[in-house]
């Protein structure tokens, strides 16, 4: 088989065959096969699009690539004698996204194991092993033996990509990023799929973002992405289910690192953000019910309920933080976390109501600040960061308080400034709150 | 400008402004823009298509990226006072092509100045520098000034390109013969234009070639590409006919190097076959008009038949082979020629019509003996070929000789042996002929 066959079949509009893909993919990620080449194919791939048999062994070549996990061993049994099935959570990436912090010990504490792989942030979307970062201590660097014995010790593990997952999907994303093939919802797809097939999970709830501050701009792109995970995961075997939910403005008010990390303490001791605290609630119930942990929705929104407000979720927080190794008098005194020297409340420039808060921008204005990266594997400030005090729909008046900065210099708060103020607009007339979330779609 | 929003512009079906596509092309001839992020546009461009103006807009920018020729100082004046046009020729490649070294002293002898650079064969077409080098002594790599003097002098000059001729061609045509992007139009038309532009023609014959044995199998497509040529050609404000000519069958009867110089001689002394005899005139004639030499295309072909007739091409045949340092002797004496020592006659495996005569095989069959090459840079032997002694249409009797083969060893003479066979196809019912022509396109 060679390259430019492949390359050309697909060039001309052509269905490749599980073998020309796995011949590409493999080639690819054993340096057989160059850039160049690849980047042709993607291109190809991209214009010409994937039908769903492509797109489904494009995805398990990738999730192939590597290792892959095994948790079946994790899943224990119910008081009713049931198998739980190991449920795995992503979320397309937003900003002020601080869900799983919450969400992972709030399941856990419901008896669900949460055994989960987490990434870093890049461009406008932070990432939750940057944010658990800002506690003294915590490690991210877990051998999969420690990962697996931390979940069958405490029922919940949250560190990084230790394991060798999906390398092929690794390397074409990074070209794809350089050669303009990013936005394609068939390799998006892929990329999404193979990791969290090669990651082990049976079941899996998918948080796919739309809106302003998402990669999916559009609701028609975002249902097309939540369909496609959900009909490649069932073909696969594994109960997905995909919500589609709003990022046109930062989830909850901290956007950063440490910032985040402190509401989402609130949050888990039953303060924090209304609709942060909804989101987590209905994420939660999803994944509690998809373990067979609950026979319903109901019953499942009745223990997440129960375990956030009785302090459990909180309890299993600390514990989560200490088995790790973080400083557990830092998430009890969250004062003690990183903060940035620099403070500056920006007042509302004209009363009115808010009529839109553009997400993107306001994640690129921590970049700015420092405390997110335009390139992998740059380091980040985790003491700086932005409180934005109101959502869509609130009238504000004059003068008051609209966001604030924490900065490490004057330079770099200027720039946010200037930016968070341009990302807030207003209107005379009401303007409609946005909802949470748009719709769920399953198998 | 970034190169990833250039080809997200040209990917979406964009279309590229000027400034964008110098940019990609001066940034790729740099060495700014890598192969990878190259061969994405490149695909992109071939899937999407390039507008007039974009297929315009890259040839300048391919043709200003190296040393671009003035010829203007060449062109003289006839008797009559019009000044001379610069007239050059390109054909788009195929299988026993000679044309040109027959047609250039030809045209030499018309009074017309002859200021050729050309190329060497790759897979299954010849070239000309390979041909001429099969002359003892024969010289293909004179400077510009010898280039501009022996014209001065002589009238006429074939030499290989020695000036650095739109390099930006020459990389972006490697990194698409390794991705699957060879065979879009306006990519071809701007490879080809770039070239004749930056060689500083003021008019130009095209030579395209249509069939089994062409870069462009189908008449669309051959079309499409004399158009596209034509009509840059035009905006570009030279003069250019377009002849698109058969090439489903080799052109005369020799195929290889020496071989082929021999049946150039003997064309040149008035022997030769027909088919290569009318095509060369054909084509002299459309320079020696475009010329301004003679005012209509009637008074140019009884021109073109006088020099061939008189001997005066071939005496200016032995004028330039004697100019660029070849032994004069051996064009006198063509059995002095290079030619292997295994020849053996092939017969006719069965009387019928010879319907089809496949000249890619044909040309590959060369390779296969040592006489092409598979990649750039290999060394050839310009002692092997093949006679083809019969066209498409004649009757041919079981057992007389159908082709000779001029072999080094017994291996490859059995490799060409069979190809060639297998490329003869015969039929019971009497075949048409081929014609030697299929249109002529102009402004």
């Amino acid at each position: 088989m060679h390259a430019t066959d492949v390359i050309a079949k697909k060039r001309d509009g052509g269905e490749l065959s599980r073998e020309e893909i796995e011949f590409f993919v493999r080639g690819y990620t054993e340096d057989r096969i160059p850039d160049y080449q690849a980047a042709a194919w993607l291109m190809a791939l991209f214009v010409r699009g994937m039908s769903d048999q492509e797109t489904r062994d494009l995805t398990m070549a990738m999730a192939r690539s590597g290792d892959t996990l095994d948790l079946s061993d994790l899943a224990r049994e119910t008081e009713n004698g049931r198998q739980l099935l190991v449920v795995d959570k992503h979320s397309t990436g937003g900003v002020g996204d601080k869900v799983s912090l919450v969400l992972a010990p709030l399941v856990a504490a419901c008896g669900v194991p949460v055994a989960k792989m987490t990434g870093r942030g890049l461009g406008f979307t932070g990432g939750t092993i940057d944010k658990l970062e800002s506690i003294p201590g915590y490690r991210t660097d877990l051998s999969i033996d420690a990962f697996k014995a931390q979940v069958e010790r405490i029922g919940v593990v949250l560190t990084g990509q230790t394991a060798d997952l999906a390398p092929a999907d690794r390397k074409l994303y990074a070209l794809r990023d350089v050669t303009a093939t990013v936005e394609s919802i068939p390799l998006i797809v892929g990329s999404i799929m193979s990791k969290k097939l090669a990651a082990g999970a049976d079941a899996m709830v998918l948080d796919v973002k739309v809106g302003r501050g998402a990669f999916m701009k559009s609701m028609e792109d975002a249902e097309a992405l939540a369909h496609g995970l959900v009909r490649l995961g069932e073909e696969e075997g594994r109960e997905v289910v995909a919500l589609l939910s709003d990022m046109n403005q930062p989830l909850g008010h901290a956007v950063g690192n440490a910032i985040e990390v402190r509401e989402a303490i609130e949050t888990l001791r039953g303060e924090g953000p209304r609709d942060l605290r909804e989101h987590v609630l209905t994420v939660a119930a999803e994944i509690v019910q998809l373990s067979r942990r609950c026979e319903d929705i109901e019953s499942a929104l009745t223990l997440v309920l129960d375990k956030l407000t009785s302090g459990a979720a909180w309890e299993k927080f600390r514990e989560l933080v200490e088995a790790q190794g973080g400083d557990v008098e830092t998430v009890e005194e969250p004062d003690r976390l990183p903060q940035a020297d620099l403070v500056e409340d920006v007042p509302v420039p004209r009363s009115g109501y808010i009529e839109g808060i553009h997400a993107a921008q306001v994640g690129l204005a921590v970049v700015d600040l420092g405390g997110g990266r335009e390139k992998k594997g740059q380091p980040i400030d985790h003491s700086v960061g932005l409180m934005i005090h109101h959502k869509v729909g609130d009238l504000v008046q004059k003068g008051a308080p609209l966001f604030t900065v924490y900065a490490s210099d004057e330079g770099k708060m200027e720039a946010a400034r200037e930016r968070v103020l341009a990302a807030h607009t207003f209107s005379d007339e009401p303007v409609e709150p946005l909802p949470l979330f748009y719709g769920r779609i399953t198998g």
